[in-house]
């Protein structure tokens, strides 16, 4: 159950309010706000004295459901609003990793070129193993920062794990939660205290009430400028590296009140498919597209198979605004 | 292998080597092809004086590939050519079911309104319990022909088993497998023998290796009019009723010469999703959409979640041009 | 729902009303069956003059559920009875395929040697690629029916669609219905009329439900007695051929009351862990173990990754009964 | 590629070296080792005169992989070898979380009982709702502590996230990794760090490769006594919480040189199949079986479906040893 409290319940009410309901507590704009577990069906007599408002929802999907909002919620996310009744598709484009500033110059100058104005690449990889390349850390991070400077660009870039998460949150536009760290309680909290928005991505392995249910732990902390990303699950397939699950993201429209990106390059796995699936992707009517694209895919130290060349990104995005028109949207 | 014997090779002669390669034989215009195994990898001494060419190929897609055939295969698929230089994307629309003739009869003035030329509908459903509709047989084979004849529609409908398939064949303009039934000798040998197109639908469990594998059963049969249909895989996720997998699609797009057909009403199991997904197939670019629509689905006898109503369908369909020609296509 | 008829209702009756309640009807000893759709939950009133029990049941696994009959069902498979009150665990085991007299009589001699009762052989392959080895078809069957003669066996071998399944049920003792024609209607309502038992895999993307929910079909057809074998399903992982689901085995034993029998063969796909998992199955108390085992697998024309050596074999059969005996069953 | 440096290079030199060929270092008993990517075929010239001895394997599976260490490792695990020789297969039980005194003093007494020595339940839950119970956190930790002393158990518990790693394992004796935070860096590295034995559970979107290359992450940090567990991975069947992958185990067995635990009562998520799968794991041949038991399952604050009262627990306990017996092992 959600509760909005009273204008006039302070911060030492509403904690004291929240322990004995044994809810979660945060503050929006004036008011505070209470959330229980949604097996809590009725309000509790102590409570009623202080309550504006309250929802019963049906899971723990609260924050982020249309039980409870049906309208979409709308934030900025780099230069544009998404979300609400904006029609704006956000373009978020650029390497899996930075590895130099040259390259990551270069990346930069496309975007300033095309008019795209969210600039991804990661600085703390996840990989897989410990024999690869990891990311530069926070010389990473001071090259995007340069780049925001210089370019006038927006970035995004991932957390790996708790143990950098200040640092992340610090440098960069939009906090980027990976797959492999979806479910990380010491990442999600930080967040929801946090005054940046945040990319949500949907763990391979994750259902999607399990995946809104995370982008709760960031929304009860007070942050609620949440979007999900889907971006692949793992499938008994394995031609290609991932499967992207465009009946997931139809769910989501329907039963959340959040933005959703997607991300067809890690879901793909080859720059074959990727132009395609981008076209699909932006059809479905979604608020922003994340796209990898490299200097040099064939030297890329990560993910070199499925960045596409500048070439075929300029390409591809020439072809999106005619779709993106024909279904009452626009490309930013 | 894929061996082009000489055209003065005749049918004895050709059923010899065939015997003495292990290959499969069947006649094409006015040559015999052989099919070995893809492990040979040199054409034998013996089968050398009668080969006009021979195509080695990595896997056992072999007549499907692109590694034997670049170009994408051409049939009419209902009244339109798909495939080849076309850009044409056929809609197919109509009931899970036959239910009754003026239940059908409503579906097929629906499409005549719409200018939708193939109508499909389940005669012998693969239901998963026995004790639920099984669909009305050789009574519901009749009412499509009817509809044919009375509305000048092309039908296509589903052979369920092995034990009904040369039935199915007299009665349908083209042939569909359905998932279930995608790895049934029976049914494929049969159809490779057909004047048909066939239509493939990917089985549920499938990899995309052995689904393209067994449309090579039909096509070595002799019956080279096969289409691919995507139409949901099952994963971990049961927010939806399957995966649709576009990942895949782009696969097929790359690595068959086979055109592509998309389902996303199986898919997606729940009307809501329906129109996204089919806005987002057809900026795929594929060839064919397979959308169930009942004139009253609350009463349909199978699927009911997922079918759309008349008016659903209809406004659906008027978005889908603009996006076509987005990407250079005609919806047909 | 599930209505035992009164002993004094005719064939003619029990079909009447069967079709006024859209119910399956078979004969059972001396009364008749009818099955409803489980959505029943109320006797008829025309029905229940003529009702001895009815058994209202949560889905549509009827027949086969403990709601219905909590006590395992026991029959005959091969020499020994397995299932009720028995604690047989019945060793099925021979090569993939019947490939040649000789090879087919040493797998016969090596079960003789070791006593066991049940030979297991395919001759109609399920293949993936129409370009490998199919099987000796009827040829194979006539090899059975001699090892039989000859040894003393019993033998099981699939239907791999319904073109064929009259032979197979001629020639052999146990029908083998495989993973990739489960959903097989044409194969599934033969076997319902037919008097032997059928071993049903379960599908490799079938969930446990519909797995169940197709013995249903034969059951309901007149012959229950039907035993489940579990061989893997297919999922993300690849670095083994299949994952058994021993979970779904707990499942099994729990909510349905019919006896289950263990691939581990197929599962895994590999020699080198059908050792263990034979005895990881065996220690899950079930009614039988299907085991694959060919005179030199290197050679053999299918699965020749996963059939263990006579040797292998031999010494992994004898370490199975102590682990029996540890859980109060036997091996036989 | 792996190599051990002679015992005559320092720390300085070894570092030199380690950065040259971009490897990872750590020391082992009295000289150091790096490694590489497994690309690294051949050795470097300037390395040949420090190598005392180089391994090349085939992945990035090298510490942990049989190609490099083909007999298993052997550590203590709480009081008992577990690997190499040793023929123990180690019980550690207890309750999901540590709810309060009264009840881990419970569970201590009932291990104390049945001469179990190692204790496990949760203190940091990874929840995926944030509107349930997050666990007593250090409180727990405390409360651990406190019967490892009064009854002289070992205590095992979870990591959730990199912002309480120290205080895990300040705290504990085998510091578990979760399979939610399987691919932490932040506790991944710490672990590599500490000199406590660290069990490692499979995430349950995760292959085998990428389970066996986060061990390495621990194994290169320079704590090479890692064990790993299977606990039931993501599949489509959802009658049962995950699908025990006991053919990964085959796979584990034969290609790596870890220890293997497994945890059947995650996998099951029902009470109802634990104890059959508990038998089926110990005769896989495994090292330590993990399973939950409640004082009182029904007020279980979570996972109150599938943890065994002690009553149940101390029965199947009580069946173990005779299958031990039988395939030659112990429990402990």
């Amino acid at each position: 159950m959600i509760i909005h409290l009273k204008s006039n319940v302070n911060a030492e009410k509403a904690a004291q309010l929240a322990e004995k309901a044994k809810a979660v507590c945060f503050k929006r704009d004036n008011y505070f706000v209470l959330v229980t577990s949604s097996k809590v069906r009725a309000l509790d007599a102590e409570l009623e004295p202080h309550a504006d408002a309250f929802y019963v929802t049906s899971s723990d999907i609260q924050l982020a459901g249309t039980e409870y909002m049906p309208q979409k919620r709308s934030f900025v996310l780099g230069k544009h609003p998404i979300g609400g009744e904006h029609k704006n598709t956000v373009m978020i484009a650029g390497p899996c990793s930075v590895e130099s500033e040259e390259q990551i110059e270069q990346s930069a100058q496309l975007l300033k070129k095309l008019d795209i104005s969210v600039l991804r690449a990661g600085c703390f990889k996840p990989r897989t193993s410990p024999y690869t390349f990891q990311g530069l850390g926070e010389e990473g991070l001071k090259l995007l920062a340069k780049m925001r400077e210089k370019y006038g660009l927006k970035v995004i870039t991932e957390v790996r794990d708790a143990s950098h998460v200040d640092m992340v949150i610090d440098y960069t536009d939009i906090i980027q939660i990976g797959a492999k760290a979806m479910y990380d309680h010491g990442i999600l909290r930080r967040c929801g205290k946090a005054d940046k928005p945040v990319l949500l991505k949907r763990g391979f392995g994750t259902t999607l009430q399990e995946f809104v249910q995370c982008a709760e732990f960031v929304m009860s902390g007070g942050n609620e400028n949440v979007a999900l990303c889907e971006r692949g699950i793992r499938t008994f397939e394995t031609k290609t590296r991932f499967t992207l699950d465009l009946c997931g993201v139809a769910y989501l429209k329907e039963y959340t009140n959040l933005p959703v990106i997607l991300d067809p390059s890690h879901a793909m796995g080859y720059r074959y498919g990727v132009a395609d699936l981008t076209r699909a992707c932006l059809a479905m009517g979604v608020d922003g597209l994340l796209i990898e694209t490299h200097p040099n895919p064939m030297v890329a130290q990560s993910d070199a198979e499925q960045q596409l060349t500048h070439e075929q990104f300029t390409e591809m995005f020439h072809s999106l605004q005619p779709i993106a028109q024909a279904i009452g949207r626009k490309v930013v």
